[in-house]
């Protein structure tokens, strides 16, 4: 029968689980196939030598891309080499040369996006994107296909699993950030360097490859509103509770009609809404859309194997689109903006509209919270609940804790930077976005 | 640009839903179809003149199924007049006539999917079948392209939302089980004849259908073990709660290797798995595969618009396959017993195992509790924990409840029909399985 000869770029983590799914699972891919196989041809690494995660036929490696890319029998390649710039020019020459192609890279697909998806299609090529956005859940055959007669709304997900782990911990263990950061990455559970996770790109990255996907819109990842976890202290998670609330790393893309509002931030959901109940790594996808309703999509967001599932399932669903000659057919392509919905504006930050939780540390004084409401109401915020602690002892620092009805950013952040500079604020304010 | 002749064969709740979707959204439909625009050409109905959901040209209606089946240029028919003899009829001459098949129907799926399947192998059309289970959410695609690297090891679901309604309303309300069926049926959520929903035929039905997508193995109505809710009564609600769990309508398979375990029945499941928090109409699927782990799906189950989102989505799929010219490519065709995991036998009701919740009513007297204790151990059950009554008067009957450790239902029944004939035990005893 058949043989499908692949090239991957990448033997990490992903890489290493790809290799062996395709080892675990060769008779069933086989049968998904209609008896043809899948050929892992040539692996291109970094290192020849290194020790590697699976067992790998050591002549399948080579540290020159090139020889994967100009292999004239590899039909296709899966890139799993991450970043931007090399990934780029890879993948470019790759479906230049023809080859159809799998990848896991949001960061690739966030920035350089709409040049690789109008590449493939002047070459009639498939790319395949799976893997990058929610691990193994297929969140984008979701999108693309399952709802494909559906208009999406909104979508409120979980898409980085270190995040929710984190935030997952400190409700749990009232543990300063710091510190469950500092375990975490000692586990492995999350990375040496963690700014992609906690500061929100990575989830930045990959709600820029769903916000076309679900509106028709391309946005950079310059126009999300992108904020970290730090930051947040323990104190914060009980008062959410409190409120009825918990503190879930959310990204929220919301179609306006006129404009698209996208943003990464942690967040105060109601315990009973669906999301509240995504714990540890685990990543979930709320979607409101116009006919179905609410429909959630949940599990490993990322690691080895899952992650592997959704890149093979990739490879099996090109690999059968050459089989019946339909390759390019684009079923999974990033919608053009020129589509039923247009492109749309991007809301600026100022623009959008939230409920907020806000924790101003003042000093214990009679009349601080009048000083406080005044501002607030001043700018058009108005207050839903207050908790005033009261102070251990006479003058030291207390906190006032406000939820507000719905605001304006730009008004929020103003009365903000006046409270801050008052002398009875001794701290800087603590702001979290609620949503319900 | 070319338009796809559709007919549609049903104008009830679902059909009329179809018709809407088709209308409201017939731009992002062309524009998902590369221009290309489906073209519904005639509807056959049952009677012509009736009052309908949604506005439909009266031209297109017809009393005619043979027109429709008939019309040659009419290369999609959507089947949702429901039933199984005359469904299959229709949908085996549709496709000896060379069109492509779009079906909400599981009960026609579950007794003869095989006889179709086949059918549609033979002459080269497609046969999908996204709304017959979990309605809008795309569960099909999920198990078929999703998680096709995968091995999907377990299955639990909810994936009847009118079961589902009415568990919720007793977890909620604590009323009697007949009570709140009349008033869902006084309102719409329950059909006049609940038997098909209430009694688990629909989940088993819907059961048939995804055991062989997740198994390979094909299995027979007949084959599940079915339990319906009545009989549950707002008492065993507190029970559960005071154990930890809630009480939800489960869908549960499992792949033991040699052999498959298939049932439908209402489940006890701790208060933190995902599936508890599944409330009122809403279904979801749970699924455990070697390589995902556990991931779950979850959305509107039933209802005109949510159901029309999966056969719309279809109907896009398969004219998207017309359009490429590769109709019959099968990527959602049931699998075939000769794959990778062949037919396996399903296992036998008496040979399933599980934790039980048992409720005996009993005549409050001293040595009662040892006397179903003794009975129990006797047939290897093993108590993990009991609540026992007190009378409220001497010699009034008292609830004893116990959870089991894993045991078998063979056992079980036997210790039951003993335990139901003791002069002491003065009701049929309540059993409820546990699943964790």
């Amino acid at each position: 029968m058949r043989k499908i000869p692949v090239g991957l770029l990448g033997l990490g983590n992903v890489g290493s689980g790809v290799v062996k799914l395709l080892g675990d699972n060769a008779d069933a891919i086989r049968h998904r196939l209609g008896g043809a196989s899948v050929d892992l041809r040539r692996i291109a690494v970094r290192e020849a030598d290194k020790p590697r995660l699976v067992d790998v036929d050591p002549r399948l490696l080579t540290t020159s891309v090139a020889s994967v890319l100009e292999d004239p029998e590899i039909q296709i390649v899966i890139e799993l080499i991450g970043g931007e710039d090399l990934a780029r020019r890879f993948v470019l020459e790759a479906i230049e040369r023809g080859k159809h192609i799998v990848t896991a890279n949001k960061a690739l697909l966030a920035v350089h996006g709409d040049e690789l998806f109008a590449a493939a299609e002047r070459h009639g090529v498939d790319l395949y994107f799976e893997a990058s956005v929610g691990g193994g859940v297929p969140i984008i055959r979701a999108l693309r296909e399952g709802l494909a007669s559906d208009r999406v709304d909104e979508l409120v997900a979980i898409v980085n699993g270190t995040s929710n782990f984190l935030l997952t911990t400190m409700t749990d263990e009232a543990r300063p950030f710091a510190e469950i950061l500092k375990e975490a990455q000692d586990k492995g559970y999350a990375e040496a360097d963690p700014t992609l996770d906690v500061d929100g790109w990575d989830a930045a990255h990959k709600l820029c490859v769903l916000v076309p996907l679900c509106f028709g819109t391309r946005i950079r990842v310059e126009q999300v509103l992108v904020e970290g976890l730090r930051g947040i202290e323990p104190i914060d998670f009980r008062y959410a509770e409190r409120f009825g609330y918990v503190i879930k790393p959310l990204v929220i893309a919301k179609d306006h009609g006129d404009s698209v509002e996208a943003r990464v931030h942690p967040t105060l959901i109601p315990r009973r809404f669906m999301l509240a109940a995504v714990n540890g790594v685990y990543n979930a996808v709320y979607v409101s859309s116009y006919a179905l309703g609410s429909s959630m999509y949940y599990g490993r967001g990322a690691g080895m194997m899952p992650t592997a599932v959704a890149v093979v399932s990739d490879v099996i669903e090109v690999s059968r689109n050459l089989l019946s000659r339909s390759s390019g057919g684009a079923p999974l392509r990033m919608p053009t903006p020129s589509g039923d919905r247009g492109q749309r504006r991007i809301r600026a930050a100022g623009e959008l509209q939230s409920r907020y939780y806000l924790r101003f540390a003042v000093v214990d004084k009679p009349g601080v919270l009048a000083q406080l409401a005044n501002i607030l109401g001043e700018h058009e915020i108005s207050i839903s609940e207050v908790v005033q602690e009261g102070a251990r002892k006479e003058g030291s620092p207390v906190a006032v804790v406000v939820t507000t009805h719905q605001a304006l950013e730009r008004n929020v952040q103003t009365a903000l930077s006046l409270i801050n500079g008052l002398p009875t604020v001794v701290e800087k304010t603590r702001l979290i976005r609620i949503f319900e």
